[in-house]
Order: C-alpha cells, then sequence, then structure tokens
C-alpha cells in the first residue's frame, strides 16, 4: 500500500507540475506529450530491470502478455482485465479499475482530464515495448472511470 | 525491487523537468525549491496513509523515531542508520546509503549535483512532520555519496 500510494501521489505532483510549466497549452497539447516522454523513459528502465532474468520472449503475443500480466502487476499492482488482438497489430488493453484515475471522481464530470493522467501510462508502455524490440503507439480512452482502455498499435518496421 | 525502480526512475525523471523548466537559475535555486514543495506535499499525503492506524505519538522523539523507521522503510526499503539529536530541537538522521544518491557515481565528481538529488526528501520529511504537528526545517548535506545527513531543525510554535 505504502508504495501504490508514493508512485500515485509523485504522479499527480508531476502532473500537477508539468501543467503548470507549460502553459497556454490545449489539454490536449504539450502537457500530454512531455507525461507521454517522462513515461518513455521510465519505461524503458523499468523492463530492462523487469525482464533481466526472463527467458527470450517468443513472440509479440507473447510480450504483450508480459506487459499486462508481469509489468502491469509490478506497476500497478493488479493484471490488466482484458486483452484482446484483431491479431493484425492492434492490441486493447483493457483496465477495469485503473489504479491511477482512483484517485478521481468518478462520473463525467472529469472526463476532460482523463488524458493527463493516462498520457504518462502510454508512455510507460510505449517505452518497455520498444526497449523489447517493438515499436508502437499507445492511446488511451475512459468511457467509464475508472475503467480505461489502452490501444497498442504495433509499427511494422 | 520493482517498486524501488519505480520511485528512483521517477525521481530521476522529475530532476530532469524541474531543472530544464526553470532555466537560468543556479544550482540551489528555484529548482531546488520546487522540488522540496513536490516532497512537503507528497510528504503531507503519505503520512496521513502510513499512520492511519498508529497510536498516538508520545513526543517529538517518538515522531522521529517513526519517521527514521517506518516512513523511511516504506519510502527507501531500509531504515535511517543513525538517529542523533541535542535535545534542543535539533536531529541529525544519517543515512549511510541513501537511495537516491546510489545511482549517482561516488566521488566528489557529482557532488555540485547533490542538492537536486535531496531536495524532493528535504520536502518530503517535513511535510510528514508538518502533518504530524512538528513544523521544521529540514536540510541535508553529503559529504561521501551516496551518505547523506538530514538535519532537521524543529521551529518551536
Amino acid at each position: 500500500m505504502a508504495d501504490e500510494a508514493l508512485f500515485q501521489f509523485l504522479h499527480s505532483e508531476i502532473i500537477q507540475y508539468v501543467n503548470s510549466a507549460e502553459p497556454g497549452e490545449s489539454e490536449n497539447g504539450r502537457c500530454v506529450s512531455k507525461l507521454e516522454n517522462m513515461g518513455f523513459r521510465v519505461g524503458q528502465g523499468l523492463i530492462e530491470r523487469f525482464t533481466k532474468d526472463t527467458p527470450r520472449f517468443k513472440d509479440e503475443l507473447d510480450v504483450m502478455k508480459f506487459i499486462c500480466k508481469d509489468f502491469w502487476t509490478s506497476v500497478f499492482k493488479k493484471q490488466i482485465d482484458n486483452l484482446r488482438t484483431n491479431h493484425q497489430g492492434i492490441y486493447v488493453l483493457q483496465d477495469n479499475k485503473f489504479h491511477l484515475l482512483t484517485q478521481l471522481s468518478a462520473g463525467k464530470q472529469y472526463l476532460e482530464h482523463a488524458p493527463k493522467f493516462l498520457a504518462f501510462t502510454c508512455g510507460l508502455v510505449r517505452g518497455a515495448l520498444s526497449n523489447l524490440g517493438v515499436k508502437s503507439i499507445v492511446t488511451a480512452e475512459v468511457s467509464v472511470m475508472p475503467a480505461c482502455k489502452f490501444q497498442v498499435m504495433i509499427q511494422k518496421m
């Protein structure tokens, strides 16, 4: 519980600070992109540590399963609830109770602020995948808080 | 290990970002003070959770012991190695292997960067104490990395 709280509070501080340090920009502007970049570098660092003693992954799906289970559990203390794919390079990771949205009031009232609370994690996933040799674009959407879907589009090299 | 890494990486990102977002300031200027403020708010939040089920503290020394043991262990995965006091409101907390300095190369080469790596934690301690009703000034010094001393000066009301 302690670690969860530390991460949650730090994450909030970062959002608040980045938001105030990038003035005059729209919700989906530089603030979100800065947060995404931070997440990317943290994801790169984390995945190196996490996979230090892991056997080589069989394929892309194997990598995605690792992200949904081991990686997600390490960072968010729970697994992804649902992983779907069209087998053509698109994966949808659904978290029914996303850790970093739980401190926001549910309801539609704060939906517009959701992108800021998801940007870091989008970057985190992209960074982790990137260091496993999978280039991707990661986006997120919320329909009902605190549930959340991350869409990973693999970029074929 | 996972949580430690997450905190460490996030902390580094914050330092880097705050440092770049507060340009034209000296090492000990606004960057350090921003980091200290972030730490303060995180410390306030954390101590509330940590002490939720803790019996009331007997006195100031009791509070300091809690910070050195329980609080430090939750955040940095180890206790403070040495706590000293002059019994007149000054406490010195020594950590012989401070978690957030371990990623810096030991030696004098990077000593000048140490303040940035300690500011958040100074705020963390000040925030935690503040929410326990103890007003203080917290400073830190490093003589040999990664050992570090935090000095807490209690402000009598």
